[in-house]
């Protein structure tokens, strides 16, 4: 039977994710009016910002300047993104501003890490080691482990779950070496393999595992099955969701390789309220937001309740009208 | 527990659906390349055009050329959809062609139909067996009933499960008179009010007070609900679906309102295998047919799998790798 959450946290991730990937760079008042936007929302965490190398990313080349532009409200986190160390540097000259936050993360498939960072596992366990050794000292907290390709590699095929299991226990591993244990498990979706029934099966074999951990989950849209996989994981009491504002990081047309948005923030929202699960999130507000992103990108996203309406709403009105 | 079903029927809506939004009206001649794509895919049940009031419904002015066009594969059912007596009677001249199937409809809104139809239930119920007369007449079958916005509706909001009930009661109390009782009960979700726990407590009613009969399924995505409804279906053992190839009906421009399409047949036929569940279909040639109706309508529509890609095809190529 059904163990729904009371409660669901959302981690927005839609400006990072969304902002990379816009040729041509989307405005930095643009991403800052965006990143207002998203500060009355009721949202409380925020990924803000990528410090990549703005020759390979040129959609974040102005991460700076929008630290140093965008508002700060109280009670939200804004974290940013880093791919190394020199980023992890980037990020730590806004300490002030910024949540920064480690993590100890491995790939669930090794032919993806191969083919992208030219590393096997064990020189990517390492690698993790050297995370956590730059993490303690600068006193940055590790508040989770993180397992990529947890579902499925378009490199590697499906994951057995006892891989995702392996890697998630190689993860505390490097942790406890470093005398930490944190206490979430952030299974990704990276490249869509999930299906309801996988993210049941996966999520269960990890809850068995892991007990005393919270489960996390970031889902792509690619093909379409998003949705239903943040209800398996509701089903399965998963109470924390990466997700992206209409969508962003995707893209309808079909010029986008793949159109492999995160699962869109509103559209689950609008979920778990009609569900009667709360998310401490404005939707109102939230749909204003995706509309101000749509601007800031200058086309279509793929978000459906911004466009579709809440329902809320609709109820006001039909009460009104009766 | 869940209670998926073996197999899965998919009633292909994506030709009359969509085309008959688009403008200007799609070519006569793309509409026949796209029924012909579907025609092969293995789908047996595809409803091809919509004998409605041209001046109304422009892109269907020519469902007579397309009827005479397209080509018929043995083993596949081609339906026409009507929505007045004068339609039915520019149906019954393809009898040879089209496959003509009655059905018994109601809302579950009564604001919906007062607005729509300026008739209340009662009218609407005496319209229904006029077209059980006339069906009788011409010998035309009657397989199911039918209630619109069974999950609710933008003018009335949220639709009380009793009173779904009772919509299919009248419907089934409508076909008896006139010595029929239809095997199917649709649930349509009009208005895309649905979502996913909604969808179970509906058809875990409706199978409580009809055992009998099969439960279908006709869901919209305009919230992004649909995949996660279709979902919640299987696991209710709901085998039976309406969808439209590349969420044909819907849009993913802000501009047309709503974005209203149904459920991608190619997203849920690639849940469906995934989770293990045959459908007869091929869904390569589903995909290739989604690229044709992208042709036909001259824009990107709303599917996934067919931007992101069958998992099958990349299986394979990973099995090759390593």
């Amino acid at each position: 039977m059904s163990d729904f959450p009371k409660k669901v946290k959302i981690n927005e991730e839609g400006p990072r994710e969304g902002f990379q990937i816009e040729k041509p760079p989307v405005p930095t008042d643009k991403k800052i009016r965006f990143i207002n936007a998203l500060s009355g929302t009721g949202l409380k965490h925020i990924q803000t910002v990528s410090f990549v190398n703005p020759k390979r990313v040129p959609g974040w080349a102005d991460a700076e300047e929008v630290v140093m532009g965008q508002e700060y409200h109280p009670g939200v986190e804004y974290a940013p993104l880093w791919l190394n160390p020199k980023g992890f540097e980037r990020a730590m000259q806004f300490r002030d501003k910024l949540t920064l936050r480690g993590k100890v993360s491995l790939s669930a498939s090794e032919a993806f890490v191969i083919r992208n960072q030219n590393k096997n596992l064990d020189e990517n366990l390492k690698m993790q080691h050297e995370y956590m050794k730059q993490y303690k000292a600068a006193g940055v907290p590790v508040d989770c482990v993180g397992v990529n390709s947890a579902f499925g590699c378009n490199y590697q095929g499906d994951i057995p779950t006892g891989r995702v299991l392996e890697a998630i226990g190689q993860c505390f591993e490097v942790a406890a070496a470093h005398g930490e244990s944190p206490p979430q498990i952030r299974l990704s979706d990276t490249m869509a393999w999930a299906t309801p029934d996988r993210i049941k099966r996966t999520v269960g074999a990890v809850r068995e595992k892991f007990p005393d951990k919270e489960v996390h989950l970031h889902l792509h849209d690619t093909r379409g099955m998003a949705m239903a996989n943040a209800y398996a994981g509701l089903e399965m009491g998963v109470a924390s969701y990466d997700a992206a504002v209409a969508g962003l990081g995707g893209c309808p047309f079909a010029g986008h390789a793949g159109a492999a948005g995160n699962i869109c923030t509103e559209d689950l929202v609008f979920l778990c309220h009609e569900m009667g699960i709360e998310t401490g999130i404005d939707l109102d507000a939230l749909i204003e937001a995706a509309q101000v992103a749509e601007e800031a990108v200058g086309h279509p996203l793929p978000g459906k309740v911004a466009k579709g309406g809440n329902l809320a709403r609709l109820r006001e009105k039909a009460g009104a009208v009766h």
